[in-house]
């Protein structure tokens, strides 16, 4: 018999592992089991399928089980639950979630991509059908359906962080009122909370009930308990992050790290000889702190998947970590964020100086100039970039890719004053908006402890 | 008596040294001459003013001669040119445009900041007042005058690099007809031809008679003669490049480099003690390929001047060079460059890989994505990224600037594999198609000289 290997979770995390193995090595046997109904889709879309810009759930799905099957010869197995893992007799126990039952799978390699599930608060109401956590494309289905049951006027969405926010501004696309509770201070926790604000401001601004310092107390019918008051809702949505699926691989004895998510090596490998895990459900490394971190996101999942699969097909590949790049569209107001914030920074043991410059997304005698504002984190003394964050009109937030870059690429913020970024007027100032920020935050390290930096 | 910073030219190159060095300096007496009527303006903006998109020529001044004095203390002279440098006697000989004569005037430090001057052909007719260059603002001016007076119905532009498809944009918003000719096979000389083509299509599609692989020969009352046969025209506007004015220094006895520009070092110094130059009279260092190269941009010219300044005002700076990047939009379609095209690599010596891909500039799935083409150029068994070209629709052009910053940093394409890109569908597929350009690179490296790569 040839060698098995056997994928747990039909997403990214798992079949771009899976498709990656079966293009290194046509001889693998690939099983695949799914516990819900779908392959390969798109959750970061789950907002525009909710706020109707996508017409179809399967707009979102990048690649059928069918596709799988045809196209790489991979067994998918939907509504399959692995239930356990059994390391030393190298099986997984699996559930029939379809007829009941459990049988046993042998692998010779496994790959765990069993994703995350929304954090949900220990308060009462928290299982109540109206409350509504939103993960998979199965989750955004049954939101969907009962949105469109109740015809959802008053909408709640608990936590402002990406999700939250793009799934209040969905549901405003939806017609209904929404209300966003956060008991942070500001909204987007992942910004500085000087750049929250321009956020919640601008969230305000659409129409949005955003209240913040306000804690959520529980759910009952129709009501949202919150420490400042009762509000009406129809739906709650949570979107307060999501946690690792890491309790198989734990359960099974694989160490787990940061976050609670599963622990992997460079390679994507844990530390289970011949198991392999990437995506939402294992941690990654922030390469500016050099600390291990759990983060999930979509782009990340693909990346370490990928790298899981060559790997399991073998070859070599490496995932070194992530730099913490993430942006959203809420309205029309853009957000970006790289590296570390200065909480993070802070947090992290770094001193720093912060600055914030504002300037236009094009040169401003066009009309149609948007504007934006950049902040940039830089480590004091050697001038290290350690993050930016932008927010602003339609084509501010992209630029984070060239911070992001710097960052992998270990640059000081005055080495970044000399950058040959790309100047017309429809694209940019003379000056790009990042060059007048390096030009600031060079000019605060520089000048030292003049500028108190920030502890 | 204090000592005195004279000032050649009164746009970027001259007087973002002058602005500067007054910042770090409040004793040094400023003198700037100007022969035409404005400073510091945007060059790149007068296609946006034929195009009728700016109202007025004011519109493009970044700073006038009033706010240098009333800011800056800077003695602005207008209508007054320079027509001899003398080196031993430290004295600069300046014409009185208006009134006529010539005075001398002493300087302890001298900013040269003469600019380029559109080229022009050898040709009959070539000074047949309906053929314009259009370098600076005056020109525009003049050109926009005349077309107004004569109602311009049918225009020729000749050349088709960024000023010349800019400006056969911005005469199809005047609602004239337009036609390119160009000698080269294709439009766009700084990108591919296999790049070109695409662009060359675009404006086809707008209405713009392209004409590649054709020669002009000479203009005549309302016609313009090519290899190609005969074109009438109202008017004629010359898009063949720049070239830097350089003789005043060259005549003086600095030494001239690069593209026949002034020499300088990474401080902008010249040749001559205590005389400085910056913008499009000098010439640049290509990091890539760490040769001379000449450039005539707004980006470098402000980047230049602003170092000189800091020199010259007692400061340190340096200004390492260009990685070669470019922007431009030509009516829907966004084009952008950095670095060494295939052509380039090639005539430097480096043996290369060039890969392209096709995306989208969002997710997909979403109703206005806009499809884009990436080509990266790499050097053979080392991988390391040498260039890029990007052309699509809205959203394309301005991701080169990761390209830009990997060039800056030496990455390799397969260092670009790992890049924390930002992703959510209004921004990008889940896989940036960066990263998926960066990893066919990568994979065409890997596999060698499998691939033929080009010489």
């Amino acid at each position: 018999m040839g060698e098995r290997l056997l994928v747990i979770g039909g997403d990214a995390g798992g079949m771009a592992a899976a498709s990656q193995a079966r293009r290194l090595r046509s001889d693998l046997e690939i099983i695949a089991l799914e516990k819900g109904s779908w392959t390969s889709y798109s959750a970061c879309g789950i907002p525009y399928l909710i706020g109707g810009e996508i017409g179809a759930v399967e707009d979102l799905v990048a690649r059928t089980p069918q596709e799988f099957r045809d196209g790489f010869d991979i067994d998918v197995r939907l509504h399959h639950e692995a239930m356990a893992i059994d390391l030393d007799r190298r099986e997984v126990e699996v559930r029939d979630v379809d007829r009941g039952g459990t049988s046993r799978l042998g692998f010779d390699q496994l790959m765990i991509g069993t994703g995350a599930r929304p954090r949900t608060p220990d308060i009462p109401g928290i299982d109540h059908p109206a409350v509504h956590g939103v993960q998979t494309l199965g989750d955004a289905e049954h939101l969907l359906a009962h949105a469109r049951h109740i015809e959802a006027k008053r909408v709640v969405v608990v936590g402002a962080g990406y999700i939250g926010l793009e799934l209040a501004e969905a549901f405003t696309h939806r017609g209904a009122d929404v209300t966003v509770v956060e008991r942070d201070r500001e909204v987007m926790r992942t910004l500085d909370p000087d750049m929250g604000a321009l956020i919640r401001e601008a969230m305000c601004g659409h129409g949005v009930d955003v209240r913040c310092g306000v804690e959520t107390l529980g759910f009952e019918d129709g009501v949202v308990r919150t420490g400042d008051g009762d509000l009406r809702a129809d739906l709650v949505v949570l979107g307060l992050g999501v946690v690792p699926n890491a309790e198989l691989a734990g359960d099974a004895g694989i160490e787990l790290g940061a976050g609670g998510a599963i622990g992997v090596d460079r390679r994507q490998h844990t530390t289970a000889e011949g198991v392999w895990a990437a995506g939402d459900c294992c941690e990654s490394t922030q390469l500016v702190s050099n600390r291990k971190l759990y983060v999930a996101l979509g782009t990340v999942a693909n990346k370490q998947s990928r790298v899981a699969g060559t790997n399991i097909g073998g070859g070599y590949a490496t995932f070194p970590g992530v730099v913490g790049t993430a942006i959203t569209k809420i309205c029309t107001t853009e957000v970006s964020r790289t590296g570390l914030s200065e909480r993070e920074a802070t947090r992290d043991g770094f001193e720093h100086h912060a600055v914030t410059i504002e300037s236009t997304t094009t040169a401003g005698y066009l009309a149609d100039t948007e504007q934006l504002r950049i902040k940039v984190v830089a480590e004091r003394t050697s001038g290290r970039l350690l993050g930016a964050q932008i927010v602003g009109g339609a084509g501010a937030a992209k630029r984070i890719d060239v911070f992001a870059t710097a960052l992998h690429a270990g640059m000081t913020v005055e080495q970044m004053t000399h950058l040959d970024l790309a100047y017309a007027p429809p694209f940019s100032s003379v000056w790009d908006p990042i060059l007048v920020a390096a030009r600031k935050a060079a000019e605060a390290v520089a000048e030292g402890d003049h500028m108190k930096p920030g502890r």
